[in-house]
């Protein structure tokens, strides 16, 4: 009889299968976590920063884009003029060509019309209510039902080894601190994003953070760097991200930069079964990470579950 | 004989001498972490919001000034005609009256002088070179040692009772996180401060951020309750500031109009003795502390021991 070892370690990433991307995570996290070993980290420096959409849940569309729309449908729905406003009608209509020719600007009035001018407080509360009500147009699921199951095990794996986790997204970072520590297990501290321009005034006797109708940052691309130096101060050990629009290239580079070890990790979306199949046009992400040396997830053949439902 | 208790608590703050202060803030933290309180706070929203300079450490003269003042000198010995071009000549002879005139521009260009214009990890080595040598002027200490033993033994309680400590400072983000880990055992990502544009660029083959001549955020005054809301997410259970310019009023008056328990701490400098003794000359932060029920700590009465040497 052969004897069962009493300490036998649980598979940490389940719904992963086995093959290169899953043994090199495992053996980098042992690696960096291992006393005596060169490339020991300490604790203080096990940071690793997420990007959200496309990484830690599906992006078809982006989530907050769908916010961005039920508020539009509401506004509509009480003042009929908009539905002939652009780029109102656009966005309504569901008009990408539009915006393909109006660009950033109209996109910037759309975000101003639904995520400014009212106080952080209730900004919040239009969150929550859109995730307590919001359904997916396609998968036909609460939003908080499209996280993808192996990333969230390879966020408890990392903190289960005492890193930190971050999520540094280009979206707004007021929207996903209201969901990420029931999503995640990330507390509203560790996420970056892109943020208005606030004031700090009094309203009906009491002071109240209002927001602007003005960008203050955008934490997207070359972005992404800059917010986890202002957020974190220190470059990620752990870093993945996704491809779609080359977004997250510049905090993959600024994570294999540090001095010591470090992990990249690039999504691929192949799978249009279970989930989306979509590519770059020019294909940026992953030739960068052929280039670099990362880790490309094909959500095809490493995941056996995708989503966590 | 008198049996002694077994679990007899230890005085969580030794430096504090008995009295009104210390009382309400043990009073406080033992109300809003017993399970079952009315004002129970919980784990996850246990934020304290600490000051600086004036709060944490002297401020008299501002440590970072001397930082910028000790590049100013280096500067000039490699550069002579410096000590002839204001705003470097006024910083250089110490002329306080030139700046008064002169006003923020003058600053921001000694600034510009000294933070900018190279890499972030090139910055970070000097002020730890800086912190490694300079010497307080008038303490004749190391500035290592200008830190309140009051004022750590407190970070230390709350941390105990599993508040998570932050700084948050009109000093640089950047500055302060150097030694913030080892002065008062908040790590880097638990600062909040002032902060310059940045950029991401490739320098001698490799990615690294570059310090532009630009602020970005002046974290002093209302720049506080937005700098909290932009790192934290949250209003602070517990926030700490002192008084010289007024610059803590908003970050105080903040964490009291969260809903739920709350505790505000002021500290007034009065003791020329042992410290530095100094006024706001519109009395605005005193004011603020009478008006709203905020605790005063006076350095002469309620501190057994100032400087943690």
């Amino acid at each position: 009889m052969i004897p069962t070892p009493v300490h036998a370690t649980a598979d940490p990433l389940p719904s992963w299968n086995n093959g290169e991307v899953k043994q090199s995570i495992i053996e980098f996290v042992s690696r960096v976590t291992t006393e005596n070993s060169p490339d020991f980290v300490p604790v203080a420096d096990r940071i690793a920063t997420f990007d959200n959409d496309g990484t830690l849940w599906a992006e078809q569309p982006v989530v907050q884009g769908m916010f961005v729309l039920g508020k539009l449908q509401a506004m509509a729905a009480a003042d009929r003029t908009l539905t002939e406003r652009q780029p109102f009608q656009a966005a309504l209509e569901g008009d990408v060509e539009y915006f393909k020719q109006a660009g950033e600007a109209a996109i910037m009035e759309l975000l101003t019309a639904t995520h400014t001018n009212m106080t952080q407080e209730q900004f919040q509360q239009e969150v929550q209510q859109f995730f307590a009500t919001g359904i997916h147009p396609t998968l036909n699921v609460p939003y908080t039902k499209v996280t993808y199951k192996p990333m969230i095990e390879l966020l408890e794996y990392l903190r289960d080894n005492q890193f930190q986790t971050w999520i540094c997204s280009g979206g707004g970072i007021d929207f996903m601190r209201v969901v990420s520590q029931s999503l995640y297990g990330i507390p509203p501290e560790q996420v970056i994003g892109s943020s208005g321009k606030e004031e700090f005034i009094q309203q009906d006797g009491k002071y109240v953070i209002w927001r602007l109708p003005e960008i203050a940052r955008i934490n997207d691309h070359a972005g992404k760097p800059i917010g986890i130096d202002l957020h974190i101060g220190k470059r990620p050990v752990f870093a993945a991200g996704n491809e779609r629009t080359g977004g997250d290239i510049a905090m993959l580079t600024y994570s294999q930069g540090r001095s010591g070890a470090s992990f990249q990790l690039l999504i691929n979306h192949d799978d249009a079964q279970r989930e989306f199949a979509y590519q770059e046009p020019d294909n940026a992400s992953l030739n960068a990470a052929e280039a670099n040396g990362w880790q490309v997830v094909s959500i095809k053949n490493d995941w056996k579950t995708v989503f966590f439902q």
